[in-house]
């Protein structure tokens, strides 16, 4: 049942629907009818198999929903998971992952690990990625076998990187992937990745987001992720790390603010003014001791928030349903009040809301006639979903990605009984346990 | 292969052995034999297989490790798992909880809803939980019929509660649980669970600690779970929660203090003196937005720690996985700083130290010699668990309750290949969605 829907069609069937669209409609017994690789119906089952003649994928006892958007990710990180851990953000990246990257990262090494990170987020039910790394080509190799959607960014740094050896070439190399990669697969679309305020200079970040207008797409940045950033960019510049890409003329529409955890309010004033979107990181923000990011301010603002769980070196995994119960587990803590983030808030940032931060919320998100179909079946017969009283409850705190069946991406489907249908990931994960061994024996 | 370890044992042979003994060995190409009930060697696979002439089950791309340890629940609350979130403590308790207990807790609900948290415990990897319900004699019988080890208390509480509608006779209702459960399953033990000092008169504190004292059972009781009840006790009482129960004379080395978010270091040297123990319930904090409790200091102290789940309404599962990874993730966030809770300072809290904390430490939670054969294999050839540099950083930041494929408690094989042995899960599942209907009705 891979592209048969060419024919008549599939029809999703049976289960509950949550279209996640914006008159919040869940369908009990619904059903979705996806032609090629567009959502074409929503609704009740009864209604929609009428006429019908294609083929019925049944999803009696499981949750018809969106698949979800992981917003900010580095995908070959899966490469270093559980390298170095419960360290400071400076040691951890200077002594330990900015060693390992030189070490081992070539276009070989980011393809299958591309490909294993890919496996995972299929696998739990990831259907949309925002990346951005070195030798992105391979990246976008990887991405495309393995089926999923994604925006993908060659990044942009002040030092020698991976495939950059002279940072003067960074935003030209960063260029150059996104002409190669426009148009060449129909679910990729290229972006540019700088790293961050305090390791690309302003002519860097100037000249980053000029090309990126000029290409129209996305500019991502890590800004404001710790405290010490933000006293640093006020000594160096006399201002907040956003107030700095403001100054710069960064911030735009088309600007993609990974972090954001050191913002204060005049700060969310000016990326509300700016049209820029924030990804929020929470499990790798905790794990860092980065602290907790002022989201329910970001969303009272009326800033489109998106999730991500960064790459898997500060994660540890790539479950965007646990990063969405951590969303929403998160900000009650903080604020000591369980009013401050409900589940359909955390469901929607890692769902409709992530589209929409990422320039995609016409595209993807929700299960919508006209969307693309990227679509996934959670099954609920489960010892932890059963009873339901609330799929939204259910899919926020009891549900995760290993409760994924089946996943769709543009019409196809890339994931069935739990089986990826794309990858051969048995082989990958050889592959990745011989690049583990000479990991660690030269870490 | 459920009791044939009889004959020449069981060896668990060929994966990473992860000891969390007191040495933090941790034995790659392991094995670990099984006689009976009891653990009586653990060492290198090929040592191990000489002339040893039982059953082996194969473990090779496993880790083999101890059966966690849930130290605070409420097993029949996974009937109202969902059924009201995102609310403040006191209205989810007393406008939601205590309203559909009164209306749906029988002796019959308790007994198929603690079926299902056992199936879910099981198959996600804890061996060991610590319960405090009503109908309690109802809830052993469950959990015997699982197989799981537990420590069951019947609760207490100074209102009409489910099976005890005379507050008056509360204690007594315990005392008779504790006599009817001595001795009658071989691995489970009583308790009496005081539910707090704000729904327990002083009285009744006492006289519940003068029983378990005389019982010499474990007294439980939630204390300090917010600054509410904090304030609220200084105003009535003159002192902190904590020292309220110590002027009671309530704790010492067999009670047991759960959740403990809103104490201060007077409260925490009082605990240490006493001797108590402490049940940390991260991820139930998080979601009533009680706050997070100090641990770092309790383990600073020398305080045994403990985790819990609690019952699932208000977690909402009962994946000790889950929760460790909260733990090592929470206090580095509230405190900005990684190094606050290592990887294995919260895997042990999910085990050795919390059996300790259970007084239990000398029956169970580490594969030594001597203890009891509660031991779980997790299947490490999965996506996110590929490669492998460090068991307890993947055990912690990327495994799941998922990733489990054996358990057994106490010898005894009750999930094998995600198969639970000892329980019809299709028929215990069938048997809630219509108790789940029913509550819906009347919800």
């Amino acid at each position: 049942m891979g592209r048969e829907n060419s024919e008549g069609g599939i029809l999703l069937a049976g289960g509950t629907v949550v279209t996640l669209d914006a008159d919040h409609r869940v369908i009990e017994n619904g059903a979705v009818r996806v032609q090629n690789d567009r959502i074409v119906a929503v609704g009740k089952r009864g209604d929609m198999e009428k006429s019908f003649k294609g083929t019925v994928l049944e999803a009696s006892g499981c949750i018809i929903m969106p698949g979800l958007v992981n917003a900010h990710t580095h995908l070959p990180m899966s490469l270093f998971r559980g390298l170095a851990d419960d360290l400071p953000l400076m040691e951890w990246l200077t002594g330990h992952m900015f060693p390992a990257e030189a070490a081992h990262i070539r276009p070989e090494t980011v393809y299958t690990a591309t490909l294993l990170s890919c496996a995972e987020m299929l696998l739990s039910g990831t259907t949309f990625c925002c990346d951005g790394y070195f030798h992105e080509d391979s990246t976008a190799r990887a991405v495309a076998e393995s089926g999923m959607r994604a925006i993908l960014a060659q990044g942009v740094i002040d030092y020698p990187a991976p495939g950059v050896p002279d940072p003067s070439k960074n935003v030209e190399a960063a260029l150059m992937f996104v002409r190669s990669a426009k148009g060449r697969f129909p679910a990729i679309e290229p972006s540019i990745f700088c790293h961050s305020p305090y390791t690309c200079s302003a002519e860097t970040l100037i000249r980053a987001k000029t090309a990126a207008r000029e290409e129209n797409v996305l500019l991502q940045i890590h800004v404001a992720e710790t405290d010490g950033e933000r006293d640093q960019c006020f000594a160096q510049n006399g201002v907040s790390p956003v107030g700095y890409l403001d100054r710069l003329g960064v911030l735009d529409e088309r600007t993609l603010l990974v972090h954001a955890v050191a913002v204060d309010d005049a700060d969310l004033s000016m990326i509300k003014k700016s049209g820029a979107a924030v990804v929020h990181v929470p499990e790798s923000n905790m794990k860092l001791g980065s602290g907790v990011a002022p989201v329910p301010d970001m969303l009272a603002h009326g800033i489109p928030v998106a999730l991500g769980t960064d790459g898997c070196a500060s994660n540890n995994d790539l479950d965007m349903f646990g990063e969405a119960a951590t969303t929403a587990l998160l900000h009650k803590a903080f604020r000591k009040d369980p009013t401050v983030m409900n589940a359909e808030t955390a469901l929607r940032m890692a769902t409709e809301k992530g589209a929409e931060a990422l320039g995609s919320g016409s595209v993807t998100g929700s299960l919508e006639p006209g969307k693309k179909a990227d679509i996934i079946v959670v099954d609920t017969r489960r010892p932890h979903l059963v009873p339901m009283y609330s799929p939204l409850s259910h899919l926020v705190y009891s549900a995760r990605g290993s409760d994924v069946r089946d996943v769709m991406v543009d019409g196809r489907l890339v994931v069935r009984q739990r089986k990826l249908l794309t990858l051969d990931l048995e082989r990958i994960m050889e592959r990745m346990e011989r690049l583990g061994s000479v990991v660690k024996g030269k870490a």
